[in-house]
């Protein structure tokens, strides 16, 4: 193992691995364990891994580090369009965590915009549109992918990945969606369904609050970074909104990866849900027994195993 | 609003839904929005709520403010009654919370019997027991309550809510245990699973982690102040404890509520699942269709609706 397949491999340990103990030693015979997460992944493919699009990639710094967002255009192309709209015309700049709710979302927008909000400052959306037609959900095209879940759901009729994002379906409907898993990036919205633009986002911070999947815009995912938004001290206004602007969190910026200078996007790739390391993964959730773990799940939820993502040493 | 006029209204949003499920982007009229969970607590009857016992109580001071932990004795009694001794020989007095993972848990222990730590200085367990069997599961009997829910679950044969903590059973092998949802409390542990005994506790803070379900010991829940637990500072060393001493949380002290003079017990009710207004939050939960939400779920995860805790007014 050279340098960067340690440094690798560390990080894939930081990102990915979920134990309550560390050195396995007895119980069952230990040739007969469940591979472990960083073993699995030690043994993935280059092939197996996918550089994200930078122009799918927003880069949010706040003052205690970078987010990652991956955006899928496939589920919501309109919104994703609007969101870079507003992100080019540097939209976001100065604006702030307006929001965070626990157990539930982290939520940012212009805060003259919410609820006690001077409606004469409010920001100008620029050549972003107003309004836009939801995207709940959109029908089922052969087009997309789908890597199916074989564990079943409580909330949907199939569950699954698409673009490597977890997701749903419901056949009889032709019709699927995003579902709302821990890190899940979407649109806020006031009550009209179409009132939602892009200028508000929230993530989840918290249980997968799929009481939102098809009533909410589900625009991807953060991919690095989510613990600078759940670890935040939480609102204790209604819905945990700050209730002091001091509370709130800045947002220095947030750019689109492609207009980044090569060496400042983010050098990450993310594991394909086609491969067959991701569905080791699944497997090994499933049955795992080992020094720790008695008593295998035997299944494993759509939330349970999130997509994993490693960052690559700096060329 | 009488008793008729409550389940004619209830029968209304009922026999609605499947015609509001047709026509997901449409709104209601007002007068057949779902109740919300604050209109439907609004009208609970005091009987509805159980004051626990102070016996069962914990209160743990950290700087930040106070937490309380409920106790289950009837799914873990020989560790809740180690626990006990414990807290009653000040045994937590200025421990630390050692390790916050994302999305996993926060833990808190003696840090010196942690990886790392001083052998030498390991604070004595006083009169409580160093091992205890695992009490990863129990028997049914009857005399558990039990309440059904009915929607299905991804890991286990049946779920539903006993002594008002979720939990799972599985008839076939004639087991019941509680189910780990965010605020579950429950006991760590190194590989052997005798060597849980109540000295280190953690607190689920994230996605369900139901891989943890019949592996760990479920001894009850938080049920307030969780978010000085999910809020804190993720710590960065292996599996999120924190690398240097001072990343720690500091815990001044943790007593059984029965033990803290009255005025200074924590004056709170918890809602019985065995109530109706229990039944109906549920509903709501799976019907929810208002100004707001356009799609009802339809179904629940037993993780989804907190089992909901008020506070009194002082006497």
């Amino acid at each position: 193992m050279n340098i960067t397949s340690k440094v690798v491999a560390l990080l894939i340990v930081l990102l990915c691995l979920p134990a309550l103990a560390d050195t396995p030693t007895s119980n069952p015979p230990k040739d007969k364990y469940t591979s472990s997460f960083t073993q699995i992944l030690s043994e993935s493919k280059g092939a197996e891994w996918r550089r994200p699009d930078p122009e799918d990639l927003l880069v949010m710094r706040l003052p205690s580090g970078r987010l990652v967002m991956e955006l899928d255009p496939d589920y919501a192309p309109l919104h994703v369009a609007n969101i870079k709209t507003l992100v080019r015309e540097h939209y976001f700049d100065g604006l702030a965590i307006v929001r965070v709710q626990d157990d539930f979302v982290a939520q940012w927008d212009d805060p003259e915009a919410d609820d006690g909000g001077d409606r004469s400052k409010i920001r100008s959306l620029g050549t972003a549109k107003a309004t836009l037609p939801p995207e709940f959900t959109r029908s089922i095209v052969p087009s997309l992918p789908w890597v199916r879940l074989p564990d079943g759901d409580v909330y949907a009729p199939e569950v699954g990945f698409s673009d490597d994002f977890p997701a749903a379906r419901d056949p009889a409907a032709n019709e699927t969606w995003l579902v709302h898993c821990y890190g899940t990036l979407a649109i806020s919205r006031d009550n009209p369904p179409d009132s939602g633009n892009g200028s508000g986002l929230y993530a989840a911070i918290g249980q997968p609050p799929r009481r939102l999947d098809r009533n909410l815009t589900v625009v991807g995912r953060v991919i690095e970074g989510m613990d600078k938004l759940s670890a935040l001290p939480r609102g204790h206004g209604p819905l945990g909104f700050y209730v002091h602007p001091s509370e709130r969190t800045p947002i220095l910026d947030v750019r689109v990866a492609a207009d980044l200078p090569p060496a400042q996007r983010p050098n990450i790739e993310i594991l394909r849900t086609t491969s067959s390391t991701f569905q080791r993964l699944l497997e090994a959730s499933r049955t795992r027994h080992d020094a720790f773990y008695t008593t295998p799940p035997g299944k494993v939820d759509i939330c349970a195993v999130p997509v994993p993502v490693r960052d690559l040493p700096e060329p």
